[in-house]
């Protein structure tokens, strides 16, 4: 500071020579995998004995409903299949496997530029989900999702900095043959993005197609499996601790073919878990780990994403709701038991029960999905989009969820401080000798752009200034944004002979 | 739980009964002054630096403009007032200040049981500000806020629970002499809350007769005394380091007369503070400190606010910005500075840009609102209600605000850790013996109440329900809700004959 004192500049003009330069991507102020552990919802007393919970449910009370695949992959491992059909975990064969599972995943994106790596406290978010209704804004209405719904959603991801993933959201209801939905699932989230994708299978005996188009993709299997693009979002478990058994044959398939695993536990607390929030992360916890022995008895260090995603319940009505404080507090707790385990895990954030993106979704999808960056949540699940408690999926608040987790996002950054940022310098030069304010200052015009976070579609008119422009509505702008988005040609389509080939060997619903 | 085992009641039937009951207060899920710190923005060495550049700042430049009266009282404390005209505090002063001031602020409401202890990491959320424009959300207007206005905000505030105070929130721009306006804004907050009320004057001479109002609601001097429900927030600084010499004199009146102070050091990052977020709280940390010493030397012990309000500001246009992450990060920062310090402190949360309780306006109150609450902030001010980054008031967004920060306080609640709530005996019953799912037992409807938090405007509905319900709007429902507590009678206006005494003294515009 002191060899290079403070320059001031021209002021107004200044900065706006200032903001019409293009944003370098080494200055953006916020970006995939920032890492962050400012909020500690769980005290290290409380994770011990959370912990210590977990073990317990897992050595006493175990897992029912293995597959006799997992039962011989667990038993080797040293598992005990008991006699009322449960499989249970010795404590040192759990600690033994948080000891030497993949501790840093790479989930690849199919550009190469937008990977994002799962590990200590580096922050994504992204989409996740199986609504079965698209949110028509406009018409305030629900309406059934289809295949050309999910795509456009892929699409829109794709153009938005701070969704980092695309997870299948919603479910394609124009087409009922299950093998036929989960392939054109497949093909449309890539065909419309080449962030990293998620699928699920509805069935183990579609894998195999599924492979067959990723090679497709990848120009080969060695290909693929240099670089997976997309990872499986496996629900291997049916709370209370039950092993989904063809979930657990299609985990066992997917690991074989090289395809990353999401284990996710989705309890619901009051129903498939305890209603406390600390019982359903003990068992959400449980669940997980008897995943991960599972994943790594089939194939040690095979990426699995620790994927806790206990679900709030609304005890008047026993339906789920995923907008509640209860909610923000069971995935931001799930995130420092990941932390206190090292591995890489993911949970929800951003879900809301309102129908539409109104005051409500706004501060719904804010609070889980800032707490869970603060607590440095590797991957934050239906983190954009999501409505009426997982049933409605809308692009215009995906839209609008850029800009709420860019919020979040400077959140997670958090504060700088050094030198130079605590300012006496500067405080001094402008008490003593400046001309009393700041604005002018080289510092200031220096980080206007790699400090602050621009809201997109929100806006920061003064009234006068909203008056003059009509009085935007933020759910117009959104709408407006999409159709500018979507009359643009997709950049992720695939090459017209890697088209050609996938649609002569699969039935293709969306138009090529 | 050994002793106590689980019992196991009717489902659907009594969960119908149980919710049926009316919530007892000793089992409301939230309420005011909650503690919490579970959210750490800053380090302890980025605590330490903010500390001692903050006494850097205060010992080598100091605050300009003091008064005559404050120049006697801090330099009699120790202060040195410089042939340059600013005050300047040795370290020593300030740290002896800091061991000596009243670190237990009470903040009494007129009813007696409403009362705010402000210590330690005691978290409530109220309005304040001064809002010129009120939203007219049914005609997407802004125009001048009005006496009655800000009445009517008395009197909501007055009604839900989740608004634990009244800082006068906007200006009654109908009444133009400003003697007038202060003293019938002290009656319309008062007359419509019997919660805390905050004031401000814009004179040193319209002090006396504000005491007189109060004294003859209060009963008498003793009575105000004994039981000050009122206090003044206070603009003592001009940022950057100048003390406001006419608030500084109200400030010396407020004191005499019983009133706590609010410290309120108001400074834009950009403009009138550094545009970093640690040199924002470093300035106001100093400012507010110079504040306390100021205090302290008029009265020890005199109860006084650290008013810590770093505002943002967009450096595009150079124009305040209350909904930033930014903000978020300047208020959770400045909260960690009020506990190091142990003193009672205040900040923004709440704030948003948007003009109307629109998606946006509820990701950006929530984001700063509860990252607030996670940092243990005593006073949280601007909380709900406020638009446009603080031009405009809104009476529906105070009623979302109630469920927003309802929302928030649950988180704020955390996450409760023993052997019940752990609940491995619960895990065990329903795996090994019991139904299958958790929806009956006991504990589950226990919990019901005393453990989640229900949105009283925002809806859970599924979109089946919507439909059925012909699609209500959320900001429709929250102007029924003002409608419904606005046709009430107030329950916190002054008996009769108190309010013939104020009105025969003081021209009151309000109707009786």
């Amino acid at each position: 500071m002191k060899d290079n004192p403070p320059r001031r500049t021209g002021g107004r003009a200044a900065r706006r020579a200032s903001r019409a330069a293009p944003l370098d991507d080494a200055i953006r102020p916020v970006r995939p995998g920032m890492e962050c552990d400012a909020l500690k919802v769980l005290s290290q007393t409380d994770i011990l004995k959370i912990h210590n919970a977990a073990l317990q449910v897992l050595e006493e009370i175990g897992l029912a409903d293995a597959p006799q695949s997992g039962i011989d992959h667990m038993t080797r491992a040293g598992a005990i299949h008991g006699t009322d059909g449960r499989m249970r975990f010795p404590r040192a064969l759990v600690e033994d496997t948080v000891a030497h599972a993949n501790r840093q995943i790479m989930l690849y994106s199919r550009d190469g530029k937008r990977d994002l790596e799962l590990s200590g406290n580096r922050v994504h978010y992204g989409t996740a989900g199986a609504a079965v209704n698209m949110v028509d804004v406009d018409g305030r209405n629900y309406r059934d999702s289809t295949l050309q719904d999910l795509h456009d959603a892929a699409r829109i991801t794709d153009r938005l900095d701070n969704i980092h993933f695309l997870q299948r959201p919603m479910v394609p209801r124009d087409i009922t043959d299950s093998r036929e939905m989960d392939l054109n699932t497949l093909y449309a989230c890539t065909a419309g993005t080449t962030k990293h994708v998620g699928v699920s299978f509805s069935d183990p005996s579609h894998v195999a197609d599924a492979f067959e188009m990723l090679h497709l993709i990848a120009g080969g299997e060695a290909e693929w499996r240099a670089r997976p693009f997309v990872s499986n979002s496996n629900c291997f478990v049916v709370p209370p601790m039950k092993f989904a058994t063809e979930a657990c044959q299609t985990m066992e398939l997917c690991i074989e073919g090289g395809m990353p695993v999401l284990l996710l536990s989705a309890g619901m607390a009051g129903a498939t878990t305890p209603s406390t929030i600390a019982g359903a992360i003990v068992q959400s916890v449980a669940e997980c780990l008897a995943g991960l022995v599972y994943v790594n008895a089939v194939r040690p260090g095979a990426p699995a994403i620790f994927g806790t995603w206990p679900f709030g319940l609304d005890l008047r009505s026993g339906a789920m709701t995923g907008g509640s404080g209860e909610q923000a507090l069971l995935s931001a707790g799930c995130a420092q038991m990941h932390k206190f385990y090292g591995l890489p895990g993911g949970a929800v954030g951003g879900i809301t029960d309102a129908k539409l993106p109104d005051m409500q979704a706004g501060w719904e999808s804010m609070c889980s999905n800032v707490m869970a960056g603060l607590s440095g949540l590797n991957m934050v699940y239906e983190a954009a989009g999501m409505h009426a408690s997982l049933l409605g999926f809308c692009h215009e608040s995906l839209i609008l969820g850029d800009d709420l987790i860019g919020h979040a996002l400077r959140c997670v950054r958090g504060i700088e401080v050094d030198d130079e940022t605590l300012a006496v310098e500067q405080i001094r030069e402008v008490c003593l000798q400046g001309p009393g304010h700041y604005l002018g200052m080289g510092q200031t015009l220096a980080r206007m752009q790699r400090d602050y976070v621009y809201p997109s579609t929100g806006e920061r008119m003064s009234p006068k200034e909203w008056v003059e422009k009509d009085k935007p509505d933020l759910n117009q702008s959104a709408i407006r944004r999409k159709e500018a988005i979507l009359s643009e040609p997709s950049l992720a389509r695939f090459d017209p002979l890697t088209d050609r080939a996938i649609r002569d060997r699969f039935k293709i619903h969306l138009a090529g």
